[in-house]
């Protein structure tokens, strides 16, 4: 590939070419070969890697490397695969346009997270002109927003098998709600989702002695799991939240008494909880409610994430002072929200997520101000000056 | 047509013929047009009548009148549709095959009801035969198994329109459960239903704060529904009941909180109560469960039917004398089960319903002993002396 047409050390430029890659999952679109030939430019051994697996789309990742292997890198890590745009035509701006008007960059991905991504590479681009040695990493997937099972987790593997090593790792992930500077993540809540069924005996209404109604069975088992709280919360986290997202009979007739009711929950958890205790609380908690009364089954999802915080400390309280230099805000030091890539990557090193202002993500008209662009990658720049020097 | 080729005051001959005539809703299949010739050969004035709706299929149906116009006669009412069999294969005996086997007529409408109706018509023509002159009449439909459109009410209407007058009505449903001689039934619980639907705001599971999930509310609401009886019962009814038939949300993502929940309920009702005075008690019960916080709609169906008694006095005296000389026991006086024609019926005379035993009604199999088919004749034998004399 030839040299890029514009300075990546200029993250407007370098998050609006990233921009134009159509990056949705798991099309590559030319987003990782166009940062594999900036970060090679730069000096990194750079890695394009593709991961197949029979469940789910053959995904390419990148990894590149800079400075002595026997240094642990500060890592950034990252995505540019990006959600689908819905209908292009409710967009203000083409969703893959990367136009720039009235100091915001417009496009899917701005903020989530082809912005964040450009910053870091812009950031480290700037930080190795003047500390040239330093260890840095970039591990960029293109499997967050899918099935997340040929990105991040193995080219953590990967990277562990050739010998890698980190010493910490800045996600930049959108995690401000409304201004730059407003928080960074230095955890997530865990997640358990899971199935009950109540079964009960089909008939006809008119006839309720000979049938079963698992209707009422299941409403005294939803009661049972909503009446009190999981917790309070704890010194990071929010209180844990049990939402049961579905209710399901599908019985069409008026007279007929259903044979099964079906609900689906999904639990949000802090650092109290993990899946073990979380089932055993579920299934103690339906077991009271149903009695004998009550012939129900329980399933839980495979699919889970365990709660995790980086505690408070140096790092956390680097990432925070770089944050206030810039912006003159004190960040909260938050873990709420939903998941993401940091739930994998905390295995390997402390994490600490911070991007930029998240409003519009999944949006239609997605964009982010330019200010804000500018003004995360002089903060990584402080980042690395502080951790990476 | 020409004479049918069997003793029409033979039940069985006459209950075969007519399970050969496959007619299933809203096919007359030939059934209605064996009774006419029938009716007609015995001296009655027959007419075959057909109705049609946009909303419905047409329906052929069946009026006939012997005796003089002057006194009202004892009305026979019916229906010679019947339910789909199913998958013929899994019979025993072809469903429409009338076959005899052991003492049993086989064959769909076997109990329900053309086994009833052969009944009425053989009674009516042995009874003429020593009292001609009674003044006897048949209102057999093909639209009670389907929409009940272009059935019994329109028949009603149109024999009113005609002068037509009836004394009393016997309706030959099936009404015993396990022997000929259970039950009559007296009246039949009225039937309303309705649907529940709780109005909340979709969001993320992970941001519970953004979102108002319907299912606790909607929990809340069935508890309200489901928390105490109607009542406990009447002299001639047991307590109404109300069923809560399907929940549905329909939501298959577990990180979505979704934005409504829909809950359908029917309730079966006694003589207490009435349609108006039931729907202000579900709006009553859910507007206080509710309070402010659940917001709701609540909207009943159409299609409904009132609580009626026809109360014990001279003539379900007569039929349960008829009942206990025929067979040695006393039928109980019974509303339960669910809904008929006799729904109907009851605005325009007494109605009492007795027919075969229902065990395997609108299953397969359905069959009928012989020995109960000729000793229901007896017993409409015995109700027509002391009646239509």
């Amino acid at each position: 590939m030839t040299e890029p047409a514009f300075d990546p050390r200029d993250p407007v430029a370098l998050a609006q070419a990233l921009i134009r890659c159509p990056s949705v999952t798991p099309a590559e679109g030319g987003a990782l070969a166009l940062l594999d030939t900036v970060l090679r430019g730069a000096g990194f051994e750079s890695h394009l890697v593709t991961f197949t697996d029979p469940r789910s789309p053959d995904v390419v990742n990148l990894y590149a490397r800079t400075g002595p292997q026997e240094r642990p890198a500060l890592l950034f890590a990252g995505h540019t695969d990006v959600v689908p745009p819905g209908d292009a035509g409710r967009w203000t701006q083409a969703p893959f346009s990367g136009a720039v008007l009235d100091g915001e960059l417009w496009g899917r991905g701005a903020v989530d997270m082809k912005g964040g991504v450009a910053a870091s590479v812009a950031a480290a681009l700037r930080h190795l002109e003047r500390h040239p040695g330093s260890a840095i990493a970039f591990l960029i997937t293109g499997d967050e927003e899918g099935p997340a099972v040929n990105g991040t987790v193995k080219l953590l593997d990967w990277a562990k098998q050739r010998g890698e090593r980190f010493g910490h790792c800045l996600l930049g992930e959108p995690t401000n709600p409304a201004a730059l500077g407003d928080a960074v993540k230095i955890g997530r809540r865990g997640s358990l989702s899971g199935v009950i069924t109540v079964h009960g005996v089909q008939g006809h209404v008119a006839y309720p002695h000979l049938a079963r109604n698992p209707v009422g069975g299941m409403v005294r088992l939803i009661d049972a799991l909503l009446a009190e709280p999981l917790d309070q919360g704890t010194a990071h986290f929010d209180a844990s939240n049990l939402e049961v997202v579905s209710v399901d009979v599908g019985n069409p007739a008026f007279n007929v008494i259903p044979a099964e009711a079906r609900a689906t929950f999904n639990i949000r958890f802090n650092d109290i909880w993990n899946r073990e205790r979380l089932e055993a609380w579920v299934r103690a908690r339906l077991e009271a409610a149903a009695g004998s009364e009550v012939r129900h089954s329980l399933a839980f999802e495979r699919t889970h994430s365990e709660a995790f915080l980086t505690p408070p400390g140096p790092f956390v309280d680097e990432v925070a002072a770089a944050i206030e230099a810039e912006t003159g805000r004190r960040p909260a030091l938050s873990t709420s929200g939903g998941t993401s890539d940091a739930r994998f990557i905390k295995d390997h090193c402390p994490v600490v997520e911070f991007g930029l202002v998240g409003k519009t993500m999944h949006q239609v008209d997605e964009r982010t101000s330019i200010a804000d662009l500018e003004a995360l990658t002089r903060i990584y720049e402080r980042v690395l000056a502080r951790m990476a020097a």
